[in-house]
């Protein structure tokens, strides 16, 4: 082992060099205009399956951008990995915020300045490597391996799920591997264990049957902007709690475990609230805000809108007024329980002075892996010896639908070995990624395939 | 008196065709393109002052549109009545929603099709006509009468609040007579004898210092529109009264004589909703319609706006929300007060997670009119005649800021004799002016001129 691990570390200018050939292709997934290029990007994640010694490459085509998939399944008897990963990148808008151009990459402070670095090439690309790195050093892999590699987890990974739900026997596995979430703090090892679900609603409040003038009908009907205004209101309570009946019914409750290890992690709320520029957080009364975004559901309005929104004064009392109101879930709650339990109690505090139209947007399952399922514990002894420290388990706040698919559809486990940083700037200008981290990952990477062959 | 009455019941085809060409004219006051029409209107209504028999009519320059003022004051110890109306009118969009050209005068069921025909051409045209059938009939007029006619009523007449804050003596008067209101129903002598005012405020609400995305931070920041709608849901209680502390302070309570005058109305709460189709009303506890939007304060969001509201989803907490709330104030209110108490109020119940920019965009004084005002009475006397039947006294919901300049600034009443009707589509396609109320109208401006000098 210690000689993938050295020949890992005496590659790493070529790594940069081909990732830098790998960030050099705009791939991104909304743009029309970019369809040759996620054509490109695929074929280029292919040849480096091949390079790396896969011994079956193939490129699915889908009704949206192509899915690269490679094996090696010459381990007979041991456990088989599913790595997971996405080509795609968001768009570079604002372009002129950027300091270098998003696809010209650009090494400053030990990282790697282009659009996808961090979300998901630089990532992605570990796996490729430490996989090569076992070819070229041992002539094989210590198990069995399967990567999947995505073109659409920017817009929302639909040809994905459904080639999933078509394929599991391709697909089989006993684990999933991701690097696509963050480390906790820099240089900390760490892995993610944990994910909120999600169910977005959108709320729209009819009142008359036409815009009316405020001055001669003010005051004798129901005015959409205020009822809506009251509703949202009355969905959490002073103290934060969410209103819903049934809504906490199946919210699991922190083992000792998990509340050791938050605390081990010295959260400074003050930082935090220093950081968003507020001069008070906001909350469930009762929880920390590590607990708040990580295991408590939660409630936003994402976005609302109703009457005169332009400068200046308009007279009017609107039609309609419509919010989009989202709940951030945990297990065990069910996003399609909660959007009826939502929709019910919704309709139950309009007034009648009002119509009400529901609609359910968008939905994800929350994720809880054990810290003891094997492949966790494997990640763990893996980030432990390519850092030489110990580890960090954290939950993350937002959704990753597609983990809920290979939880659900392949039944097994997966782990969120994410080496980003949240101030990598992804989906933003300047996105980057700490080369330091790269080097850990692809080290982490090769310590997981051999530990979890054990 | 007979036979200026008889000269006028003769002359309304002529009346008529003199109006069509004032509604040819597309002096619309907000757009650039109509800047020439705007004077060659204001040259149209100097004219016909100056046809009617003014001894002298003059054009105003201003830094807007021109003002045209009329006068003839030859009967000395006679009161002097001014007359105030506007020559501007709104845009004509939608246009394709137009039965006929807003700008090509059509006659239907004995109603005159144009933009301007009720709001206010062809209700401004009654005095010219009776003044000039007074001149045709009996020489002279019973008392002195002074014009004032402005172009910018559509978009909120800075200039002519200006021009009177310097002419306070050329428009010195004993009352002021305006047509640009409503009948209470067809065929009903109407005297609008009460406006409300207005209090137009804006409440920004800034929590994190930019977009957060809602799966990371949602539950840990206070979100602007939450917070936002928390804050409207506390400016009413569920009686729908306003919780604004001292907001009730200086309201009127109705006299007996007023209370009386509305129970005579027949207003029908049912077919009012019908109308509006909701099915229910609502409003402060305790009132009626008619109450609610006459007699009574209110408070409408007239615009809410903040986060996301595209189609579809997307998870964020936005930076800011806003909404623009406006208060109807009525007698005795005053809005720099409720200002005051609005913003006192609404800094106190923000949570401190967020920061508040309130801003004061509008405001109007309430207007009341004594029912045994010599000139109300005269005005009263004189629709019933027209008529002949019995008047009714309504108040209006609406602002006329205007009305509040003339009290204040010149000291005297005004008689609100509106020949309009609400469902006149003024400020929308297909606006119509009633040509029986138009006829009835110059026979009530006669009479008012003789009734007001005796």
């Amino acid at each position: 082992m210690q000689d993938v691990i050295s020949f890992i570390e005496a590659n790493q200018q070529n790594y940069i060099e081909e990732l830098k050939e790998f960030l050099k292709i705009p791939s991104i997934s909304t743009l029309v205009e970019n369809r040759e290029d996620i054509n490109r990007c695929a074929n280029f994640v292919a040849s480096k399956l091949k390079d790396a010694g896969m011994s079956r490459v193939e490129i699915f085509k889908t009704e949206g951008h192509p899915l690269v998939y490679g094996e090696w399944l010459g381990a007979p008897g041991k456990p088989t990995v599913l790595i997971y990963g996405h080509y795609d990148v968001q768009p570079v808008d604002p372009i002129e915020l950027w300091d270098s151009p998003p696809f010209e990459p650009a090494i400053k402070d030990g990282k790697i300045f282009a659009r996808g670095a961090t979300d998901d090439k630089g990532q992605v690309f570990m796996h490729i490597k430490s996989v090569e790195a076992f070819f070229k050093v041992e002539g094989s892999l210590p198990l069995n391996v399967k990567f999947i590699i995505e073109g659409e987890e920017e817009i929302g990974s639909e040809h994905l799920e459904l080639f999933i739900n078509h394929n599991t026997d391709l697909l089989k596995c006993d684990t999933v591997l991701i690097s696509d979430t963050a480390l906790y703090e820099e240089g900390v090892p760490t892995i993610t264990y944990g994910l909120r679900g999600l169910s977005y609603m959108e709320v729209e409040v009819t009142g008359p049957n036409r815009d009316l003038h405020s001055g001669t009908f003010g005051g004798a009907v129901g005015n959409p902007i205020n009822v809506l205004s009251n509703m949202i209101s009355k969905l959490q309570d002073k103290n934060g709690k969410i209103m819903i009946p049934h809504f906490y019914d199946d919210v699991l409750k922190l083992s000792k475990k998990e509340n050791d290890n938050f605390k081990r992690l010295k959260f400074s709320e003050k930082k935090f609230a220093k950081e968003l520029g507020v001069a008070e957080l906001q909350g469930e009364k009762g929880f920390s805000s590590l607990e708040r975004t990580w295991i408590r559901p939660t409630l936003d309005c994402n976005g609302i809108i109703g009457g005169f929104t332009g400068q200046g004064a308009k007279t009017v009392i609107p039609s309609k007024a419509s919010a989009k109101i989202s709940m951030r879930l945990v297990p065990n709650q069910d996003p399609a329980k909660i959007a009826r339990e939502f929709t019910k109690y919704v309709k139950k505090i309009a007034p009648k002075s009002v119509k009400l139209k529901i609609k359910d947007l968008h939905s994800a399952y929350p994720v809880l892996i054990s810290l003891n399922d094997a492949s966790t514990v494997a990640g763990t002894k893996a980030m432990e010896k390519a850092f030489g420290k110990k580890i960090v388990f954290i939950r993350e706040g937002g959704s990753v639908p597609i983990v809920t698919t290979f939880v659900k559809k392949l039944k097994v486990p997966t782990v969120l070995m994410g080496l980003g940083l949240n101030s990598e700037n992804l989906h933003s200008p300047n996105e980057h990624f700490n080369l330091n981290h790269f080097r850990l990952g692809i080290m982490s990477s090769a310590y997981f395939l051999k530990e979890y062959s054990a």
